[in-house]
């Protein structure tokens, strides 16, 4: 059953990249970091898609869209934002191509050069606070609670699927408040539905936290995460949510009138998750027979596999097949039957234990004869033999069962992979040898933050919000520490 | 009643560009040509989006994503797209911003110079093809149907709010079959499914047919398209379908094995609908006191409006509100309650009458009292006052007659905006003074109708699938012609 996977055991990245690929998750394109994203994995993040816009819209906010294109001279107005950006940022120069003079094939037309050049956005903080300005006169014009689904482009050196690409799709929320308080309740809030959906949807556990003031994004005064621990050892930011304080306000002058009639400037918040989720839910179910999906987010829910040896045992079990179908789909569940007679049962078997499929019915004729169906569970490998007019109620049982195991394996691994530690020697060694989240004391500074970075390579993935609180000492100054904080190496 | 709108007898194009903006569909953004979609717009625009992607899951298409940026390289490779799409194409060229050493600023990094330039997708025909290489090798991997969401960009000089903006949103089918019979069939699907969506779903008719070869896509051996007429009497092509031969296929040498075992080259599809569907939407059936909704796209097909004088009547109507309200969604139904006290009956009646919403439900004391509510049409300005207890399922009526009466008012109008001719001298008088489609004959060639279009500006609109057969002989040059076609002036 090795589908020619490279094992996590041999090989974790290998792995990783090869079940992306074998899975049909995604593929480099002939374009430098960017990715194709094919019909299957897309499929698992339109499922996402769908349920984070739900919770969104729950919690009072719209979707609108903004130009992909930022002027230069926006990019620039909110200092520490550019820092962040401009070194990693398509620019566009030109608008036209044309036939070369020498006939040697298309070029450039110079003739056709831009003013002032366009960005392909990063992230649209400043085309959206631009255009913030006209909306906001009033306290009544405020809170404005607006998400944006769209694709962004970071020049990434070094790229790998789903997990850091050039473009990647994500959505971003940018809204405005008119009091700090609130804005700060909004990013705390979007922190909390980000970590209700990783949990219950993709089955992975994350640890809500801030961020140090070095991890920080380009222009906000405080980011809030969530961090999920894979199964190599390595954590993953699995969303951002930030208070921006009135840092874009301000470059871009958006202003209102309070109901005293005074004019202040509107309080901000963005927040967004992206196509790295994919990267996070691959890798803390996966195994090296191939991707695991919970049921929440699994396009196909159940497969149905046929087995047969000529047409009228096929139609016998098509039968059966299609009243289970029926029925399951009644029950809001998602099946697909292959009956393709392209591919031998064996060979389906594979491929949807590749493809991750949460549940697997077969039907023979040994079962029409006892009137049983075989169902396997894609998580444990388990099979039970079950009595076709009960198959409904069990599928519907396993799928929140499995749906459970996955969180739960993960939360254990995540357990035994957090470690307390006092000492700095006893952190290099667990940084080292085990990996994992581990819990120690910081003096809060950065030189301090950098130097552990340099040394060991893991960084402060965030500092818990849940965290023990109970003071001790840094383990690298021994200077007062008023919590422990988490490290980890990251992705 | 009049919105401070221009009227649409005043100035039609003036009329749709303040429509657009005060009922907060979209506005221009600071970047030249780029739209932003206001969250009110937008919403119109997710449901046009959730009725097409379930139209295309039914019949068989599945999503995917491809990179937004297509190497010059590719481009190039099919030389009427190429032609077709080169000169109005944005182009990356630089991959970093750096601080100007003279401090002036950020400028472009020169050293970050790209080796091969970028172009940012007007379409995606080549890098999705030059993917399908690699996903086509044999008859088994065929039909591959696949569908994308995506922003593309075309360098429009002259720009209008949804009709033709530099980036826009769309989706674009690209399929690959086995057989030249089975591209066919599908574009032709294709454009029913869109025609049948454009009626069904926008109440905008639509006459279906294909285009001359001067008005095909760069690249198609044959495009399909609807058509749709708007108010002021010009037509708008409202999708299209294309058939591509093995062109593409050719260009990226895409081939696949038969079942016998031979090589061929695989036949190709494309087709495509925008955000100009919004500007076709608005134009059909909006009037002079703002946009007119078809209930069956509007966000919010009702809108309930309380009336009262103090604490004590707004929660009797509340009360009844909040019922009508619980009933309304068990239908289905979508409907808001404005009880917002920072604005008076009259402000939101004018402010649902711009916004298009299709019934409107005023009640207040009176009302209460007499165990009745108000209804008022959107589309017809008709009041009709009801009992409470018959609300939802009179609403329910009246939002499919409403749905009813806009297709049938528009069919009424494009039915007296069609005119057959038979000499150029009368085509010229009916292009100028009346407008609307066109039918006459044409001799077939290129030169005609591009004499016709120099003179007149009406291009043919389409070869309609369902013509008048009957042959006759071209108005300009006398020569023969088989059926006639469809002239008009076009957005």
């Amino acid at each position: 059953m090795a589908k020619n996977l490279t094992t996590r055991e041999e090989d974790y990245s290998k792995w990783y990249n090869e079940l992306v690929i074998k899975a049909d998750l995604a593929e480099n394109s002939g374009v430098r970091g960017c990715m194709v994203i094919k019909p299957y994995g897309f499929a698992i993040w339109e499922m996402m898609q769908k349920e984070l816009d739900r919770m969104f819209k729950e919690t009072g906010h719209v979707n609108a869209y903004f130009p992909l294109f930022i002027p230069k001279s926006y990019f620039s107005k909110e200092a520490s934002h550019v820092d962040g950006f401009a070194k990693e940022c398509a620019v566009v120069t030109h608008y036209r191509l044309k036939n070369a003079e020498d006939g040697s094939g298309i070029v450039v037309d110079e003739d056709a050069k831009l003013e002032e050049e366009l960005i392909v956005r990063p992230t649209s903080e400043t085309i959206i606070w631009d255009t913030y300005r006209k909306w906001v006169q009033s306290y009544r014009d405020l809170p404005l609670l607006i998400n944006q689904w769209a694709n962004v482009v970071r020049w990434e050196m070094r790229t790998r699927l789903f997990l850091r690409t050039t473009e990647f799709l994500w959505q971003e929320g940018h809204t405005a408040h008119a009091t700090k308080k609130e804005a700060i309740a909004e990013a705390e809030q979007m922190m909390h539905v980000y970590a209700d959906f990783v949990e219950n949807f993709m089955a992975v556990p994350v640890i809500k936290g801030v961020k140090t003031e070095s991890e920080r994004f380009a222009g906000a005064l405080e980011t809030y995460c969530i961090e999920a621990l894979m199964q190599d050892g390595k954590a993953l930011q699995a969303g951002t949510s930030h208070f921006l304080g009135q840092n874009f306000a301000k470059a871009f002058d958006v202003k209102f009138a309070t109901k005293e009639g005074s004019q202040e400037y509107v309080w901000a918040t963005s927040w967004g998750v992206s196509t790295r989720l994919m990267g996070a839910l691959i890798m803390t179910h996966s195994d090296d027979n191939g991707l695991v999906l919970p049921p929440n987010l699994a396009p196909d829910q159940v497969v149905i596999v046929p087995i047969y040896r000529n047409e009228e045992q096929l139609e016998a079990v098509s039968e059966v097949a299609n009243s289970i179908i029926s029925d399951l789909r009644v029950k809001g569940i998602r099946v697909k039957f292959d009956n393709r007679d392209t591919h031998k049962p064996g060979w389906k078997f594979n491929e949807y234990e590749l493809k991750g499929v949460p549940v697997r019915i077969a039907i023979g004729p040994k079962d029409i004869e006892k009137g049983t169906v075989e169902l396997a569970r894609r998580d444990t490998f388990e099979k039970i033999f079950i009595e076709k007019d009960k198959v409904v109620s069990k599928i519907e049982t396993l799928l929140e069962e499995i749906q459970e195991n996955l969180l739960s394996k993960a939360l254990a691994h995540r357990a035994s992979h957090t470690t307390e530690v006092d000492t700095y020697e006893e952190f290099k060694k667990v940084i080292k040898e085990k990996g994992g989240f581990v819990s120690a004391h910081w003096d809060g500074t950065k030189e301090t933050e950098e130097r552990i970075k340099n040394e060991t390579k893991a960084t402060i993935r965030c500092i818990p919000l849940d965290a023990n609180t109970s003071s001790g000492s840094c383990m690298v100054t021994g200077k007062p520490s008023e919590r422990r904080v988490l490290f980890a190496k990251a992705y």
